[in-house]
């Protein structure tokens, strides 16, 4: 893909978090577009941008960003999108492709859909990648490299606009896959939002102890704590989006969590150690799936490094 | 700590799977001991600890092992440390040490402690490392460094012999505290019981779901799950014995986490998203506690290798 090739001429980076900074660094890598243009909302991280030269050009307003590009990546919380696309709307140019990174696609169809002008095409996505760090800093090059992006397409949406946004994600690394509304944010709902907000709640049980102190918590972490506390550690405005905008999914995969921890809790309570037993050794080969489709890491406890 | 200074002339260890492979690595590392002698139930587990050399002498029965050792050291799952007390009973010399590596205190102290001879020094201690890996090729030297092993001496505990265990599990690289059996069946249930029944059971949700694929939860696992499955890989045997021997602990530990879930879920429904932001933020600050702790890697995704 050489840079005489590019994908696309100008692509503006509207949010300059670890999604855009990341794809910022990727298309960079892969010589895939022409200028990238980028924006935030804080001037603080307008400012850090520059200083570290993230993108060619950093503007003030998401108005001046669109200008003239020929895609338009929205990758701010799930909450703002609809502001934003309603702000950008008629500074689009005909023929332009709007997309976006939010974790939820129902919610962000629902919000931007309207505003998208005759002309423009709207092609949603989502990239199954991040870190627990965010901010115009924590993006890196290789973050989406062999990880999915999820391309969901608006019912009617225009074909070549979606292989050229595919094509995109292909070159920043990302392997894609294209699906419904509905079933992404069910799936998300089970990869991802409940697994966070399991997460949040068991370390936020653990800080609220009175007879176990935070020193001991974190003293002992690592016999198991410590892998959930990694993505309690994600950012906080981002995820309160989430919950609010996956609300029917997430509600609907934590009724059946709870379902089967009492089963569990159950059995502990009565001493059936034979389903607890059976119940673990099941769970096993999940993990040996995820490991072998390349997903993760087989090194002990992620290969992390000595800490010492 | 050189050879010609041994902590104890003859340890002998019970068990060889992730935790007696690692100490046996680790002491060899500091050379702190004379002899290493090791058994294990199955004939399968000792024919591959004599192939890769694991300890200096393989014998058959833990009644042979423990003959002329002045450290015993049970490491297998705790639902068995009563029998295998039993076992050795009357085979241990006087002055000896014994030990175990088990999860849970309260329920190893009342197993094992009638069988332990006049003369015999009990001294219950408590590891804090591991990995998702078992058996007998999974251990490594590097366990234990700058992790925490807990001693957890009984009321009349000979002085002596809890200094001596104690220096050998510095020499093996871990940070050592004492605590009280109650109250380190409490932690451990807060920072490892709990958190490993919550993993469990969002894997076995996520493997029983009919409308979302096993295929796509693997696909789709770097949005947040694969950290949950990790540790939903760990032993099945040692995991239910750890549920039911540490009842008590672990039920009150749940009742805490659910209704923490519940208040979080309340607040999705009703879209309190103030409630959910605070929450959010708030859990941040513990994972920065132990990152500074030295119990974690600040590298995002916990610094794991590219896995493409």
């Amino acid at each position: 893909m050489p840079a005489d090739a590019p994908i696309y001429d100008r692509v503006a980076l509207i949010g300059l978090g670890l999604i855009a900074g990341s794809m910022a660094h990727a298309m960079r890598r892969g010589g895939l577009v022409g200028e990238i243009v980028g924006t935030a909302r804080s001037a603080e991280t307008r400012d850090v941008a520059r200083e570290i030269g993230l993108v060619d050009r950093v503007v003030d307003t998401a108005a001046e960003a669109v200008a003239g590009a020929d895609l338009i990546v929205l990758a701010v919380p799930v909450g703002a999108m609809g502001a934003v696309a309603e702000e950008i709307a008629p500074h689009l140019a005909p023929g332009a492709t709007v997309t976006d990174v939010g974790s939820v696609k129902g919610a962000v169809i629902e919000a931007v859909g309207p505003y998208i002008p005759e002309g423009v095409h709207f092609v949603p996505a989502h990239p199954l990648a991040g870190t627990e760090h965010s901010g115009p800093r924590s993006g890196f090059a290789s973050l989406f490299d062999n990880r999915f992006t999820l391309i969901v397409p608006a019912e009617g949406s225009d074909r070549d606009a979606v292989a050229r946004l595919d094509a995109l994600w292909r070159g920043m690394g990302a392997n894609t896959e294209e699906m419904d509304a509905d079933h992404h944010d069910l799936v998300l709902a089970v990869t991802s939002h409940t697994p966070h907000l399991i997460a949040y709640t068991m370390v936020g049980v653990a800080d609220d102890l009175r007879r176990v102190t935070d020193s001991e918590v974190i003293k002992y972490s690592a016999a198991g704590f410590r892998d959930f506390t990694r993505i309690a550690a994600s950012d906080p405005t981002m995820w309160r989006d989430v919950f609010l905008s996956n609300k029917e999914a997430t509600l609907e995969i934590l009724g059946r969590f709870t379902e089967e921890l009492f089963a569990l809790q159950r059995a502990i309570r009565t001493g059936d150690g034979e389903l607890l037993f059976d119940y673990f050794t099941h769970t096993r080969a999940i993990r040996r799936g995820i490991i072998e489709a390349g997903q993760d890491t087989a090194a002990p406890n992620f290969g992390r490094e000595p800490t010492t």
